[in-house]
């Protein structure tokens, strides 16, 4: 199949293939090692990063396109070695349009100790709706990643997931609220990190909390939340 | 109201979208979470940097000119979701000209613990006059975020409040000294993070801090000293 | 000897020149403070960094290229003053075809309290098989380093060696590996100095790491393991 | 006094003017907080940086060129406020040929501690000969400053010292040299936090640290060790 003759695919491409300057500009992967997809509305389709290539050179035509097994459409290239895991998220969850992956570094200290991140910032309410919680460890190569990804974050209302002993994994309904909140969930983990290196936190209240989410999920930006920015 | 064509309105709409430019070049804000706003000298009028619009994409163009009830006077787009919280504040506080709002991670760590700064940095002597207080927590969507700057703020020689599991405030002369004081509370706050993290810094004499804020405030650079940079 | 007009060395002067700037984009240098070097495959010379030139000044034509005694056999620069340590290991380890060697603040931490890095994280796994190890104390100025560097990675996984009090080395196939290398090492070093900061890291099975580790030196990326990026 | 004709003051105003951007680009001042200075050789006249001028808009035409007592001999700009401090090292110390002044980060937490930074890697006993001591507080307003900064480094190896409460003070044979300082303080400062923050660093031997200091004055770079970079 050879889908650059289609042209909502071929801007999918230039979408993910562009998003991963953010990953780059809020210093959240180091050489190549964090990825970008995005689900194809409407098929069984997913475009991802090429494996172990610059960011510098990463361009619409690059990118890889697979079905949601994680077999190759179309592409010159192999995709990410996290493909299995971004496959297994879009077959199990299907209001999820993007996929982030980063081992940005204060998110995955927390992920490293297995340690959930507790709430104790309205920017953190807003985004994550409370604490940013710890997945299992994972190994790569099946859909163990995938499948504790998918574990964690059904029914909780954070879109990332501390892999532990691993990295970041986040969900949004495109492929833009996802790096959104990659880079939110990295911010908010160094916040947290300086916090509690000096002292205890003072909690919020889950009411608090609650309102924070329920307001920002509903009237932020200039258009519905989840795809504001 | 259209607005466009006040000579003075369209160059502070410049002006506010330039100063964001401070905000990301010493990355005190992550994806769109931080705000300038300068009060319209001599009307009941501020300019405002849109909701949830890229930094890349500011412009005097997409600026949103408010009443100081936070009413939308001139503007296509929806003003940041921290308007009120700005509004109260020119309302409240006639001698400030500018506001400006982030998230920063180092001076946000220590309003997440509710702690204020002490003052240990001739620096800080100098740009807040001894310590940088905590304010309270405050839930936005109404005037309680405005009233805890206000609160913390009157009477107080430092420009920056932290509020509580929240972020910053600051408040100038007008919206480049707020900025600058956003700018100084981070550093202020990181250097204070770090000395504190090794042990104890050492006091600085209450007598030796009121030299160097007197000293700043009426001396320092090309003009009067809150203008200045 | 002129080198200039053998098209391989020259290219290989561009390709070293240009690596640096992955040490500067990754802050992974102060200064002049760390240099690249490669093997000229099949003959016993080596490109290298002149002392004490500005990255910004860096360029094919003014490397300088050495025999393996270190001796300049081309070049109107004084080559790096760590070039004694690049030539010892090129005459031990006749695999490798690229050395890196760097000052970078968090790997330089761990060197500095002469500890090695224990394996936590994924990427770790991936990159460095396991620890990435401390190597002796060694003054500069004879072989010592070479020596502690070859004594340390003979039959070790890690690309990588934390010298005590000092800093970074990394070797690879090529130059690029090695510089990869070196970006990693600091990114690992970072992630598990914020991990430990707040509490123990979760351990990893050695199984584990084992299984993560041949994986990565075998399927990762567009090519062989070692060259990728 | 016009000194706009003279072409070596001219040179030493571009020279001034541009190295302030090594203060921006290694992160070691907020705003307009940190400052460069250059003697003109054999003149009792100083070039530094104009007072509250953002880093961006220095160019050599609005650079200060004051004689030994502090006084403006040409230029349309105040001073820097650090000006006196300058003047007096020039007056006490005639090797010294330029002066920098900064409160990054790592190095100021040391100073407000008022702690000196003892050597625990090769880079530091390389280019600080040892500790990099700390100084005494004092006030901004007269010679105190001057005096702290003299009375610390003479007869010390250290280029640096660290003024207690308030920030760094570097000097060197030229204004070149007192920014390599500048900038290898911080670097060092901030390794030597990150090390002890996890424990204590490995001592280093004094004669190891004699023998790197003698080294590296003699044998570093392309030129003279204390004017090579």
């Amino acid at each position: 199949m050879n889908t650059r003759w289609d042209n909502e695919i071929w801007q999918l491409r230039e979408t993910v293939a562009g998003l991963h300057s953010a990953l780059t500009r809020y210093g959240l992967v180091a050489w190549t090692a964090g990825n970008v997809s995005a689900r194809v509305p409407g098929q069984d389709l997913m475009v991802i990063k090429p494996s172990g290539v610059d960011y510098d050179d990463l361009s619409a035509d690059n990118m890889v396109v697979c079905d949601l097994n994680g077999t190759v459409v179309d592409g010159e290239h192999s995709p990410s070695s996290d493909t299995a895991a971004h496959a297994y998220v879009y077959r199990a969850m299907p209001e999820v349009g993007g996929v982030v992956h980063t081992h940005s570094g204060y998110a995955t200290a927390w992920a490293a100790r297995g340690e959930s991140i507790p709430c104790h910032l309205t920017a953190q309410a807003d985004e994550f709706g409370g604490e940013i919680p710890a997945g299992p460890f994972a190994l790569i190569g099946g859909d163990d990643i995938g499948k504790g990804i998918v574990a964690t974050l059904s029914g909780h209302r954070s879109p990332a997931v501390l892999m532990r002993n691993h990295g970041v994994f986040t969900i949004g309904k495109d492929a833009r609220a996802a790096v959104k909140a990659a880079v939110m969930c990295e911010d908010v983990a160094r916040t947290a990190h300086l916090a509690r290196a000096l002292g205890p936190p003072v909690p919020m209240a889950q009411a608090d909390i609650d309102a924070l989410y329920h307001r920002y999920q509903n009237v932020y930006g200039q258009r519905p939340a989840s795809t504001s920015s």
